[in-house]
């Protein structure tokens, strides 16, 4: 599978597998498995074999793995949910779309040339239905949704006897509790589902996205794909720059994760960057845009408010999310309060409508450790906590946003209190960064909090890059990103005494035990790097399960002294 | 300054301070110190300059990074502590090793061409002394050492009004209770006076050394050196191949920071690599012999135990510590007790005579998440504490391994043991790697559990490269393991609120709100790389103090709007 400057292929000794449903045989949960090598002994000269268990691992690269599918990226991936969503009956499919700015979109002729070439009619709620997850839990309905996510949460748990306490049901009902989220607008069918929640294990998103600086349309796609390939659970879609609109359909159209954007940057470019000019109006058409394109979640800064223009003179760096001081400077200006907050429930309408959660932004993030659990973010993420009950009144799905930068010992009190403000709706955080004095390596100063504050209960990291504060990031720096992160959400699972999650860790190190490297480098987070690092220093020998490695020379192997020992205990 | 390799600088926008002593005058402890821009600002059309603080950094580079010094890697660094030592007048100078070994390399005419040039005559206290920190310490006396660590710890907190416990006498009753070591071998009076506890700022280790397979002496003496660079606070040899003596001189007298060695390596290699051969006389003489070269603190693995080999076998991944399966391996086959316990109140003795810390092993780390906190660990754990009462009979120095591998909800038992079962002896940890998923990434792995174990008290962290488990590391892995040490240090340093560690987390995140770019590299851990990363998509502007950055463009910019609604608000 080719995109752009990248070339993905099925990952090395592994096979793409499906499980099926049982409450929904159509369902087939893709997953990637580790196929083993046996452990070979040698006994009285006699060689034995003893196979090992092929490993089943979390896979978020959708049919791209599949040795079996031919991808174009003209057409877009099959669109398996949309059957799904059309036999529950309660949409209706639109002749033309809403958005008077996605029509001006479509009729603009000169745009031909960067247009995604298939137009789907997009899907909307039939009058008066409302056609969300939560709105379906709440009644008491298990969908395909939600057992195929009961299936992929669990791999290969219930093959080695390992409870589990996720099933469909249990998903439902953290779903009814608002405790989950599952973000599958009716209008990304492509997308395979998955879950956000405490419950489960901790997820990642990634950035992607042009400024006005940099990036085309291939390139954004290249990277969307390139972030799924090694892991990434969500999307987001950051772009600012011209023609975000197109962007953004070639994105959705061939992603198999969930999407998200931050709507308020596109409805800022419609008004020529000229934050006074911002109003309700051109915001809600570009919802009603994004909704018909097939966004998964929206960022929203409802919780900014007048009062933080005087609060966020008490900080160090003021307010750092690109959309909270676009709020904010919009109700200093206007005098008025915010109107994401005073028009929240006709958001929420429109939203139930095509099933886009909303992931409540912290437009007052500390972007300083200095200015971590202060007054303007615990402010906001008290108003959040207010807006995640009103979003729950209309059944729309709710996540909350959170820092940042904060130090170790002021994590906690984050969680804690997300919790108890938000009524236990999922918290995604951004890091955060432990500390501020590591410009070009923000990576790993974020995944330190990050793996702390999932160990506690956050449900979703959203990555950072090494990149950050400093440039936008290249295919490299998106991997690099995409595997610091699932590095923190794994460590956290295992914290967490999520079922099953030490599976691979044990199955690794086994294979490092034993030897086995192909089995190591295959069970590795990056597999191609881990087996280019250990041939660095062995030009001569490549591929040969030598019973040491480098660091310490064969007369020095610790492991291989160790099986010595334990035969000559055997003897 | 340039050897083999690197090429090392002064710091950008810096420049190297010496503070003096009060007790003692001819003590002048070197710091890097960030000499920032003034903040411009422009009001009703006039320039307004307002000067930012210069800001002082903890200078692990010796005098390499000072511009009126001149290194000649043949004759060495300055011996400055030479005349501390002479002047207490309780050593005595030898005219020839004691060592056989060390002896025997002496004689060896085809030695000469790889010796270090400069003969300096090894020194060893007068009959009946005992030369250590401690023994100073407890007998109420403060050392030039203590009061050098005193103003190294403190940086410019007086100069800013910040209040330290950490004074002369705070550093000696420290020491006088095993709480912090100094690490300072009279015959390496090469190296800059620094301290490992957990009143202190957390420290980070760097390992270097070659392995049968690798490496020259010109490139492990710019590993040395290049690790000081970036910030290493002290230096293990872990050499295995050939020269081991001849490279430890190099290393030892061009190292600014205290290193340690694992002695047992040699030890072994003296005996052609059989551990059936391995005997005390030849363990005794190597300590000796590296005593009298300069190394400042050994890895003894005197806690594995005949019960160890037993206690392995219910573990997934054995022994995975070099030292510690050689020691078990010896005592399985000669069905005896390990000679590093059963010697070792002479062990104590021969260290008190050249003030050699002891760095108790811990043989048995576990080697997966899997093994963490196992029987084999936590009986090690309890043999480590009574040697350390046994280590401070003899006012010997004494700091305590740690792990490993272990998942972050154990993390916190690993601590409280060590202090309760090992008397408050200094924590000092390999990581712990948070999960085995990810060679190739390891430095991130274990980040994540050497900030969260430093924390809660862990005095110093073994840095991991990303070559861990894989291959040696290269310049650039030394760098990347340092500058990621570095990361969890600092950010355990602020959540143990260490007086005035903020400084440098104030000071450039103030430079990032306010656009002074350079001022943010200056401050960064590692400029070079920050710099290099902005300019990657700046090729137009470079150095040019632009209002935004390419991660969000000129119109997102959420700290310019912050700014700008600033301004708003004030008018």
């Amino acid at each position: 599978m080719k995109i752009a400057d990248i070339d993905i292929n099925n990952y090395p000794d592994s096979e793409k597998i499906y499980v099926e449903g049982s409450l929904f045989p159509e369902i087939r949960v893709g997953m990637r498995q580790v196929i083993q090598h046996p452990t070979v002994t040698i006994h009285d000269g006699k060689r034995i074999e003893r196979p090992n268990d092929p490993v089943a691992i979390y896979d978020t690269s959708g049919p791209y793995t599949d040795p079996g599918y031919r991808h174009d990226i003209n057409a877009g991936l099959p669109r398996t949910r949309e059957k799904w969503v059309a036999e529950r009956g309660d949409t209706v499919e639109l002749d033309a779309l809403t958005s008077e700015y996605g029509r001006m979109r479509e009729a603009d002729a000169s745009l031909d040339a960067i247009r995604f070439p298939v137009r789907h009619r997009p899907r909307v709620a039939a009058e008066g239905k409302n056609v969300t997850q939560m709105h379906y839990a709440r009644k008491g309905i298990i969908t395909p949704e939600m057992e195929y996510v009961a299936i992929r949460e669990n791999l290969d748990n219930a093959k080695r006897g390992i409870k589990s306490h996720i099933t469909p049901e249990f998903v439902r009902d953290e779903v009814a509790a608002g405790r989950a989220v599952i973000a599958a607008n009716i209008n990304h069918p492509e997308a395979e589902p998955m879950i956000i929640g405490r419950g489960f294990s901790v997820k990642i998103n990634t950035n992607i996205g042009n400024s006005a600086l940099s990036s085309g349309i291939e390139e954004e796609v290249a990277k969307a794909v390139w972030s799924c390939y090694w892991g990434g659970d969500t999307l987001m879609d950051l772009s600012t720059g011209d023609n975000i609109h197109e962007t953004r359909e070639w994105i959705v159209r061939n992603c198999p994760v969930p999407v998200g954007t931050v709507p308020i940057y596109q409805a800022l470019e419609k008004v020529g960057g000229k934050v006074a000019e911002l109003t309700w109006e051109i915001y809600r058409d570009t919802l009603v845009e994004q909704c018909e394109q097939g966004v998964d979640y929206f960022t929203i800064h409802a919780g900014v408010s007048r009062e933080h223009a005087q609060l966020i003179k008490e900080r160090l760096t003021g307010c750092v999310s690109r959309g909270g001081s676009i709020m904010t400077e919009w109700c200093v200006i206007h005098n008025t309060d915010n109107f994401l907050y005073t028009h929240f429930d006709e958001i929420c309408e429109i939203l139930s409508r095509y099933d886009v959660a909303i992931s409540l932004g912290d437009g007052m993030r500390p972007g300083s450790t200095h200015d971590a659990n202060d007054r303007s973010q615990f402010l906001e993420l008290d108003i959040l906590g207010e807006l995640a009950l009103r979003a729950w009144k209309h059944d729309v799905q709710v996540m909350i946003e959170g820092p940042g930068h904060v130090p170790m010992h002021k994590i906690q009190e984050n969680m804690e209190r997300e919790i108890s403000s938000c009524h236990e709706a999922p918290f995604y955080t951004l890091g955060p960064l432990t500390t501020d004095i590591a410009p070009g390596y923000d990576h790993i100063t974020s995944a330190i909090g990050a793996a702390n504050i999932a160990a506690l209960g956050t449900a979703m990291l959203c990555y950072v890059t090494p990149k950050e504060h400093l440039s936008l990031p290249n295919l490299n720096d998106v991997r690099e990103g995409v595997i610091t992160y699932k590095i923190a959400a794994h460590a956290a699972d295992l914290a967490k005494r999520l079922p099953g999650a030490e599976t691979r860790d044990y199955a690794l190190s086994l294979a490092r035990y034993e030897f086995r490297w192909k089995d190591q480098f295959a069970l590795s987070l990056d597999p191609e790097k881990a087996r280019a690092y250990y041939l660095e220093s062995r030009r001569n020998a490549p591929d040969s399960d030598d019973r040491f490695c480098t660091m310490c020379g064969p007369n020095f192997c610790a492991m291989r002294i160790s099986q010595d020992i334990s035969d000559r205990c055997n003897r």
